[in-house]
């Protein structure tokens, strides 16, 4: 079908080039089909780029496929289905080196030609290391995921040879270990894993990977140089939690779960998930500063809804809670604060003003005594929660205890109740 | 009386000097009767000077009053009433400048002489403060009161040149406020305050004021300057609350009380209240690593029992406990942990291991669900006590909410339940 489509493309004076897994014969289940870019001379002014490259990558789409749909990544594509496997026309700038690229799209071309020229013979390792992040969930650099890309496996073969010395090499990992294929890092970089790409000394392909996932993939690789087996490579669906365990389970762990369930935003992963990993992190720092201890609180992303779940150890609190005021030595607002408060003897339970390690202190009715008045309350739009679920936070609904169960989110709500890391989760099955 | 006591010391070959507020005509209720000090020459070794000493201080109490008491301060003296006056006969070296000192009793003859050469004209102002200051509640220097001692409140007259002078100065102290009478302060106080021994310039006068009744007397100074009135002076005892306002005061915080109370050590204040406070802090810490949130905490040390009183928001948690674990990149360790917390699937309502910022964690059973099952363990005597409170502990009681109260600790527990600075509870009367 490139047979066909390459030299189409190349008609209308424009370069092709397949790039990605499946133009060095790395592909796997999960990865995108097909990408075929199209190469525009760097002399092209941007808007020309665009309209020229989306004209031609149109016309290609009706010519050879099913119609064609419009997408925007960092740079606007076109999507089509040629023969039943799905196609990416991508413009990019065909830039002469590493140098000269103008956006993230013209470096991919150089990508492929690095690993190309090298991959020979190490085909079957990529393909090995590639199943193996994915049975273990660490496979795709996607905010969800947070963890190896296929381009970044490419790089781990080169670098160790083989798969068993990806692992190997994998196992004696620690925050900032750096890898530097072609000995020329630019720079430090901060993220727990630094591997250096080889066509631009500026740039961390492992950036995506949080600590958390690179953990993971230690502990994956220590497993298996323990105990190989083909059950590191087999893909396990998180099984749904049925309704009744869910209950039971709540009910022995003793906690107060709380969710929030809103319809999904019309956006890409990559746009929601980092909007709902703040939201959580916003929203876990509000129950803690009214009192209410988060245990453990995760987000999903489902195709309808979108769930925020906090499992809390205290959901009630008494009636009384601290104020703090200005330092007594601050002479105006001490007694500004100290007047205000200052309540008349017999003034009810709430005490102060008082002086505590020199500063007033004031106690003060509770505002929220329990978890469900606060996550009820218009407070929770005050914190930081970014834009698009904001939005969708308009249509919500406060879920609580085995009210948070649906069948939509009993896979995820099965591994929040029983997390696991991926090689103990292995080791159960 | 002192007209006989001196000479009949002298006639035994040793000097005598009157020392303390006594000596000056800045005596107020709540000092000390008199000091009688004994100075011997600083050539005789400390043996014949303890022994000489008390010898001597014997023979006069038995001549003029009612027999002895023996005591120990830093040093041995005599106790003895004379005349319906509670006397201390205290030995001590005569040096003949501050730098020769050997021990703090040899310092106070130089305060008296220090303050005896300045203090004409101010004795009334000195009276006022101290009893200002004795009203204000931030009267001694003893370890409960951990406020103004005498001396200071001499020190603070000389440098502002009356009781309106001190509290106008007062109404502008901050942390860190240092005053230095004699210009020759040797090093920097770490102290809140500073006020620089003029007889020693090593020495901290205000070393034992806590910020926090620094910033009561400076509260007090500024609302006396806005609003003078003979109220500032009036001693006010704190009102014995009966039990049913405490309960009924206690339901309406809605948070959850519970107290320690065990047999007094048969010690002075000095040495018992440190290690009171030494545990209450020893004891929060415990109480909040477990998860029990203390709102407030206070200790009491009253003639029969001790008590150590805690307010909880939160008595009783959830069955499961998170446990943290090793970073996963270190190796060994990990492998030990993932290997005795693995459970086996269905294993109860316990998760993990799973990995939380590179680390294993995993969910065990908590240990105590109950505040009162912890503050009943043996877990309590392993913080830091203090001797004589960790021997004391050994015949203790666990009291809780309304079983806190005793008619002992009626007005301790009052103040407890509705704590004000000084300023506010006088306005408040």
């Amino acid at each position: 079908m490139i047979d066909r489509l390459t030299p189409a493309i190349e008609a209308r004076g424009v370069g092709a080039m397949v790039v990605g897994s499946a133009s060095r014969g790395t592909w796997v289940r999960g990865d995108r089909d097909l990408d075929l870019f199209l190469l525009f001379p760097p002399e092209l002014d941007r808007d020309s780029l665009e309209r020229d490259g989306l004209s031609i990558a149109r016309a290609i789409a009706i010519e050879f496929g099913d119609g064609y749909r419009e997408k925007y990544a960092e740079h606007p594509y076109i999507n089509a289905t040629v023969d039943g496997i799905d196609v990416d026309l991508v413009p990019c700038y065909c830039v002469e080196s590493a140098t000269g690229i103008q956006s993230a799209v013209d470096r991919t071309p150089f990508h492929t030609r690095y690993v190309a020229d090298r991959i020979a013979g190490l085909v079957d390792d990529v393909l090995l290391l590639k199943q193996f992040a994915k049975a273990g969930g660490v496979y795709g650099s996607d905010q969800m995921t947070e963890g190896f890309a296929g381009y970044l496996c490419e790089l781990l073969v080169l670098r160790y040879g083989s798969f068993e010395g990806v692992l190997e090499g994998a196992s004696g990992w620690r925050p900032g270990t750096a890898i530097d294929l072609e000995g020329h890092a630019a720079k430090r970089f901060e993220e727990p894993l630094a591997v250096v790409d080889p066509v631009d000394p500026n740039r961390n392909v492992s950036a995506s990977v949080s600590l958390s996932r690179m953990m993971a993939f230690v502990e994956l690789a220590r497993g298996y140089l323990a105990a190989p087996s083909t059950a590191f490579f087999e893909l396990r669906l998180e099984p749904p939690i049925p309704a009744d365990a869910f209950a039971a389970g709540l009910a022995a762990r003793g906690t107060a779960l709380y969710a929030l369930r809103f319809p999904t935003p019309n956006l890409i992963e990559d746009v929601v998930v980092p909007q709902l990993r703040k939201s959580l992190e916003g929203l876990t720092q509000l129950l803690g500063r009214h009192g209410f201890t988060v245990n453990r609180a995760d987000c999903e992303m489902g195709p309808d809804h979108c769930l925020l779940v906090f499992e809390l150890l205290v959901d009630t609190l008494p009636a009384v809670a601290r104020h703090q005021g200005p330092p007594v030595w601050n002479g105006e607002n001490a007694a500004k604060f100290r007047e205000k408060y200052a309540a008349p003897p017999g003034g009810g339970p709430f005490a102060g003003p008082f002086i505590e390690d020199g500063r007033y202190v004031v106690e003060v009715p509770r505002r929220y005594r329990t978890a469900a008045a606060l996550l009820g309350s218009e407070e929770i739009l005050g914190v930081s929660l970014g834009k698009n679920v904001r939005r969708a936070l308009g249509k919500r609904e406060l879920l609580i205890g085995v009210g948070c169960w649906s069948a939509e989110f009993a896979p995820f709500l099965g591994a929040f109740l029983d997390p696991a890391s991926p090689l103990v989760r292995l080791e159960r099955t």
